[in-house]
């Protein structure tokens, strides 16, 4: 029942004419975040059948709360498993900081197994692991 | 019952170390269809009471069906009206060529007075012209 | 003495928040005119041998002579080749429009043996071609 | 004779089919580095008359020394000042690791009255200040 945290730090480029961060480079926060978070998984990163040795992302839902402006200070991505498929895991953000919630997300994640070039099982080593991390769905 | 369709050209560096166009990047071909469409409604761009006025994403979902590689030739965009709210609309997508269908995404854009700094209700003059995009939601 | 011309497209999303191109991302237009350069060089793209099997940038000079704003035309990147070293090329640019040159800007393109992993030489085949494009360097 | 340090995340979307950082991302990790070196000279940071309150870059230039991979460790920006002119500074800045230095580049900077809209003189305050980073140059 733990969650993820991931401290974030902005680009100024991040802001577009608008002058607060894009919409798509919300995107790259919760690849960074997922990429800390899945590498974290397995501390030995290049473990055949780990996540971290490959994965694709099928679907995100992302939801805009409340627009950010550029700041030294990072955001926090607080991550968890919303659900564990055969060949999926799904998982849920919050990109915020103490004050307010700027974006909540879902991403459909698919292993990937890079050497044969397919999406592949979920392993039951990941699957007790993601446990660990996986709370009630919330819509994203 | 018309579809936009935007003609949307790939850069090299939208692929990353995987080899294919970043899944972030999609929302910024996303974001150039929907900049093409929105002024095409509004040939005096700067018209006040326009979507051209000024806008905001309020939400995203977007699938990922196949990855798609860099090449000289562009993507095409379709894109349709899927819902006509008291303050927003949904716009669905396909990006796609003449073999494949890459991503199906949906967006939730929300009028903004950029003036007065807050949202607007869609005006009468826009909801007629949306109309003609307009076509029953197909699940994005 | 020919020069070499590319139409490149401008995103919305390459504006900051200062409302112009960023700096960062003229470099992006100078590789996209520079693939469409050297993929011209050899129709045969793959051939062993040529640029486009594989090149690195050594070293890039860039003046910013007048802010550019997004807008749906395309600007024009004149490209020459101002010097054809033993182990590089240095190609010269100019990102203009009808009425203003934007930025003025050299690279200094090494060929790279992908497979073995190393630069290379270049090429008498790549110096013939390369020739055609040559003009007298002017200070970038 | 002081240098500044910056401390810079990469991001794994900062790589490109190549499975390096591209050659433009490298802009803007300098910027991030200039915007930190520019706030820190102005700790009132709007204050009228200071690089803190607008600057535009008129040229670059820069060298890639090796490629640079992503991983978790950010990489180290080293900064100081080679040229204080009558409307411009030059910075030149390294960025490294303990084990390589990957990019050397330098960056003409104009301050700028964005309220006037026209570039402006270095002022005597900020003079004094620079020269607190400034060193013999070196060729970038």
């Amino acid at each position: 029942m733990a969650r993820h945290l991931y401290s974030c730090p902005l680009r100024w480029s991040d802001m577009d004419a608008y002058g607060h961060v894009n919409n798509a480079v919300f995107l790259r926060y919760l690849e960074e975040a997922r990429i800390d978070f899945i590498n974290g998984l397995a501390p030995q990163a290049e473990a055949e059948g780990s996540f971290a040795g490959g994965s694709v992302v099928a679907r995100h839902e992302i939801d805009y709360l409340r627009p950010l402006i550029h700041r030294p200070e990072p955001v926090t991505i607080e991550m968890w498993v919303a659900k564990i498929g055969a060949a999926s895991m799904t998982v849920h953000y919050e990109v915020k900081d103490e004050e307010h919630v700027y974006v909540r997300a879902a991403t459909v994640v698919v292993p990937f197994d890079l050497a044969a070039g397919h999406p592949r099982r979920v392993s039951r080593e990941e699957r007790t692991i993601l446990e660990r991390y996986r709370e009630e769905a919330v819509a994203a």
